[in-house]
Parts: structure tokens; sequence; C-alpha cells
């Protein structure tokens, strides 16, 4: 089943209206609006309420290593990891920041601190996501030093490698390629190790490992991640850069998190109310969606990914990224041609690649991601050989 | 009337196991939760109540040159200033951030990054608000460089000069002091320009004016405040470092602002409901206490503030900082003095003045305010020249 003629009865008006006409639609950034629809059946399961007089000091427990991370946020996140089995919190301190965005650049800072020779050459195996080159330039730190491509990468001196697996944006499983341990660090980004993505296929065990709620659940508009930190004095530091950053985080954010990870937890062994089980299926239907058009026609690529059994749900299953990583078959600019289709993407050049690479988001409303695939199939049939 | 035995009546449990234990008293941050009983008395009046489908996107309003302010926010921050006089909104762009301390490192990095001669100078003149040190210097950033006291600041080329007023930590009035227009830019930190704290005796009307919500009404906790900017290319640049730094700010916490912005705007006007009032009230009477001690000794100094006519209030009033700026009247460090009667306090030498003043926080909660102004009371007959 694809495009909107195949799928009339699920498409409210609106949607209806896009298919004829010709809106642009933003599949650029990686906004999680395709989980709305099951926080809506939820219903007022999983309201906050929050009375003016609460919630109002910096502090959240002066006793902790994060004096402004909410204690009952800290647990939630344990039994959540716990539950999921996706990484251990035993014997680490967990720093929470606005996003994991803020929180990487919190690592960036932490451990090239702690560094005796400096500036810190940060690398990430391409294709990368883009806001790490972004996150380790814009302030022009005598602290680190962008060197791009991790594979290329041949400085002496230390360096931190950025992990991100599954990969932002070509959605592999990724392993540190530099490898040279008397000098190296590595921030393992786990954005998207959760089950509706990819199989859990180990409890990851790592230094200093990245997780956001907004891709898990789809609050990307709380501004909530953590890391989970073994060593203290680079738990230390990234509080210290956070404390200066921002004074803390948002505590309406951090209890709102809270109450929404609890649910996940709770429910997550319950296959009719399992935001996993859910998330799973919806990924899945996706991608076979887009599968179908890609190889219906000639002119598209796609990565492959080997099917492995997850822990979590018992059984083999697919993996479903958060992001397509759309190739052409023939040197052209793909951003480029779907632009003209007004379907905006990430250029894989900003992605430290070629730009017949096209990183797609695949988390979208329904509406979106049907005008997509709709868009996508008129264009499926193009000869590569065309202009 | 001072100290604990003269008002027992207003005193908790717990207040008076301290005045009898010897606690220690953290007057160091300027933590705001003396006005909690205020929203304490507003029961459920701007409870928050959000649903786990709501405000999940990142994207509050991609018109806006700041595409993460909720609209609604920036009508109530609007609104505000216009009921208050404070500040003039018009033809300005409003950046909201997590907190003003996000806000202010955004508007270095802009105004630097527009700099054609890098490093840009970051002066303020002594004494100043120490966290302004550590945000101009912590990331040891290539675009601006921290260069202290703007009273003795004599280098060429590009500086941003940071004005708090009413200035944290004394209290003062403030005024841009360098004044070399051809290349100098000027950020105006109004984070205590609100009448509970000083009289607002003009509308300002700078290029570059920060507010912060927690300083305002108590909630700290929430990191949100606003600048408001007249340069379109300087509001983008300060996008820009919100969107790399932490993509953008809480929804949780813009929409929980916007209501309690609300009732401040609808209630000014009410004399028994207005928060003003009643800040103005508190503020007075903690001032008073606090000079009755200190002027009934010959220990200790503080700044005198003169009278002036609050438009707001539409009377002369007095100016009841945030902040006191204690002095010692002799060569001693009063920081390590109040340590030893357990009341932590930011010392001189870190706002870039002498060790014999400190800024005690005056926005402690009522108990932990009785209790430093009870051992203060015990130390204020103490000789001078006593070691």
């Amino acid at each position: 089943m694809i495009g909107c003629e195949n799928s009339k009865k699920s498409y409210s008006d609106s949607n209806k209206e896009k298919c004829l006409s010709d809106d642009v639609i933003n599949l650029d950034q990686g906004d999680p609006t395709a989980f709305q629809e099951y926080w809506m059946k939820k219903k007022d399961r999983c309201t906050v309420v929050i009375p003016a007089w609460d919630l109002m000091s910096y502090f959240s427990d002066t006793t902790n290593v994060c004096w402004f991370l909410e204690p009952e946020l800290e647990k939630a996140i344990k039994a959540l990891h716990g539950a999921i089995g996706n990484a251990a919190t035993e014997e680490r301190y967990i720093v929470v920041g606005t996003g994991s965005s803020q929180l990487c650049q919190a690592a960036l800072f932490a451990l090239s601190s702690l560094s005796k020779v400096k500036p810190v050459s940060i690398v990430v195996a391409v294709p990368y996501y883009s806001t790490y080159v972004e996150e380790a330039s814009y302030v022009q730190s005598s602290l680190y030093k962008w060197e791009g491509d991790a594979r290329t990468f041949d400085n002496k001196g230390p360096y931190i490698e950025l992990v991100t697996s599954p990969n932002n944006p070509d959605g592999t499983m990724r392993e540190p390629v530099v490898n040279r341990r008397e000098d190296g660090k590595v921030i393992h980004d786990f954005a998207y190790y959760w089950p509706h993505y990819t199989p859990i296929t180990r409890r990851q065990d790592h230094d200093l490992m990245l997780f956001t709620f907004s891709k898990i659940t789809g609050h990307a508009g709380s501004r909530i991640g953590w890391a989970l930190v073994k060593d203290i004095e680079v738990a230390k530091k990234m509080v210290h850069y956070l404390t200066i950053n921002s004074i803390g985080v948002s505590k309406e954010s951090q209890t709102r998190a809270t109450t929404i990870l609890n649910e996940l937890t709770k429910t997550c062994r319950t296959q009719s109310e399992s935001f996993f089980e859910y998330g799973y299926e919806k990924m899945k239907s996706r991608w076979e969606r887009l599968r179908e058009v890609v190889e219906s026609g000639d002119a598209f690529t796609l990565p492959n990914y080997p099917q492995a059994f997850c822990n979590f749900f018992g059984k083999t299953i697919s993996t479903s990224p958060a992001f397509a990583w759309l190739g052409y078959k023939e040197e052209r600019d793909l951003g480029s041609l779907l632009k003209e289709k007004k379907v905006l993407t990430r250029g894989g050049d900003r992605c430290g690649c070629d730009r017949k690479y096209v990183r797609v988001s695949m988390l979208s409303r329904d509406d979106d991601f049907d005008v997509f695939i709709h868009r996508l199939a008129t264009i499926k049939d193009l000869k590569c050989n065309q202009p």
C-alpha cells in the first residue's frame, strides 16, 4: 500500500487537501510528531498538574553530583533502562540536560577540560549527525577542535570520538573506529537505541552514554536528555558546564518526563498498552511502505539492515530507523530533486557524505509521511540519466 | 524587630529548631524561594495542566525568528512589560532562553560573531555578577575574551559591556562606563528592574535587554528568560546559538511562565492581589530588619539607595535589592567570618572586589532569613580590631 490513493480511509480532510495541493513537507528536522496519536489515546492518564507554588527552586537534591536532577526522574530513568535492558545504570552518575545536544556539549567540555593536551580532536565516522559539526565548532573553543571523519583521522594527540548507534543518519549499528586507547575518549550517543527502532541485542555498558526523551516517546518540546557517566570527575565537569550554561534544567520538563517514562516502564510488558509495541509496529509499517516505493522503481537506494534477536521483545525483529538514508543511483543532488517536489530533507553533504544521499525523517505526522510516500512514488521511475 | 526572639509567632517548628540548632544557612546562591508563600495562597489559580499529547514538537511558530518561542508567552511578556512600564517591546524581537544565563551567552556569541575583529573584549564594572566571569571564559571561545573591570579597561578594538541595573551584587542603578560608541556593544541585564526591588523611573529602551522569570516571581526552577532585541541580525544569531546549544527551550516551562506572567499582569493593579505590592512589602520589611541590625552595631556597612518616584506605583519608594552587599568596616575576610557562623555568602573577591564585602541573598525562605538576621545580630558588636 503506497501513496494517497490506496489509503484514503485513514486520511483526515487536511491530508486530502495536502495530497491535492502542493504544500512543502518538511522532513529535514527529525521532529518526532509521529507518536502523538499514541499519547492522544492516553487521554488524561499521563497529564501533569503543576501548582504555581511548586518547583520554584534551582535545587533538586543538593547531595547529588547533579544537584538540579529531580530524584523522581533519576528513579524513572533507572527503572526504564532496567525494564528495557538497553543500558547499565549501576555505578553511574546520571546527568540531566536540556536535551542531549546540551549534554553532548557538556561532555565535550568535560572530557577536553580534563585532557592535559588541548585542543582535543573531535571525530565522527561518516555519515554523521550534521549537528555534531556545529556543536563542536560554533563557539570556536580552544578546548577542542572538529576534525571530521573518524575513518581518515590520523592526527596525534588526544581525541574524542562520537559514536551514534543506531547511527543518525543511516541507522547502522556503530562501534568506535579510531581505537587508540591511550589518548582516546568515546561518547556513545544512544538516542535511538530503543526497541521500536532497533533490536536490543545487548545491555550497553560504556563510560559515557547519552539518551534523549525526544526520540523515545516523541516529546521533543520538553528538551530532556540524560547522560550515564562512570567517572565522577567527568560527571562533575559536565554538571559544571550545565551550571554555567543554563543553571540546570527545567523542573516542569523533568516532572513531565518522569510521569511519561514511568508510564513506559509500567506498560512495557502489556502488549495492548505498550508504547514500544505500538512504536515498533508504526515504524515497521512506515519502512515497509517506503521500501515498497523504492523497490518498485530503479532510482533510489536504501540501506539493508540485518534482522536480529531483540532481548526486549524476545524474538527476532527488523530495524526501522528514525531516519531513512535515501540514496540516488546516479550522481545527482537528491536533496534538490526532492525539493523540486516540495519535500525538504537534509543533504548528505551536511553529514560528511555525498549529495546523492539525503536524510529523511521517518517521524513526521501520518499525513506528511503519506504525502512524502506519494510524491516519492511519482519520481521513482525517473530514468537515472535524466538531467 | 530582629532575630528569632521577637518574631516567634510567625515561626514554623522547623524554624524554631534552626534557631536553636546550628544548621548551615546558604545565602550564596540567589535561590528566590522567598516568594513561594505568595504562590501558595493562589491555591489552584495558576496551576498548569499539561496532557501527554501536548507540546511535543520542537517548533512553536516557524514564522517567528525565534521559532521555539510559544506565541502565548510572547504575548504575555509584552503585556507584562506594558503593564509595568519597565521596558519597551515595540519593534523588537523576543528571544526566549533556558534562563537569562543561556541568553547572555547567546548574546555574547551573537555580538562577537558579527564583529569584524575577534576576539571581542568582555567587560563589566566592579562589583559584578560573578557568573559573568565564568560565562565569558569557561568554553575558552576565540570569539570573545573576558577582560574584567570596565572602569580600568583601555584595550583598543571591539568590546561588549555588560550592564546590570539594578546591579547584582550591590543594587545600584548602572549605566555603561566605557562609552566608545564606534566599537562598543552593550548588553543590559534587567533581571532586577521590577518594582518590588527598585523604583521604575523610566521605560528602558536599549538595543539588547535581558530579563528572567526567576527573579520576578521566584520561579527559578523553570529556567525561563527572554531577550528584547532591536537588530534582527543579532536576534537571528542568538537563535542560532540556542538552536545548537539546546534546540530551543522547554515548552512546559514556557507554558507555565505564560500562565504566571499573565496572572501578574491581570492582578498588578489590585492592591490585595498584586504580586508586586506583596513583593515590595516583603523586600522592604526584610531590608528594614537588616538595616536595623547593621545600624545598631559598628561592624558592618550597607549601601544607601536614594528614594525615587516609581512610575508603576505612582509614588516615591525605596530600593530593596535582591542581594545585600554587606561590607565590614575593617580589612577582614567577611565571608570567612560569616562562614564561622554557618552563613554561606558569596565573597566580594568573586565579584571583582575586596573580601571585606560579601553578597548575601535577600530572597531565601523566611526561616533562613530569620536565622541569618539572628546570627548577624550576635556578631554585630564585634570590635573591628578583633582577629
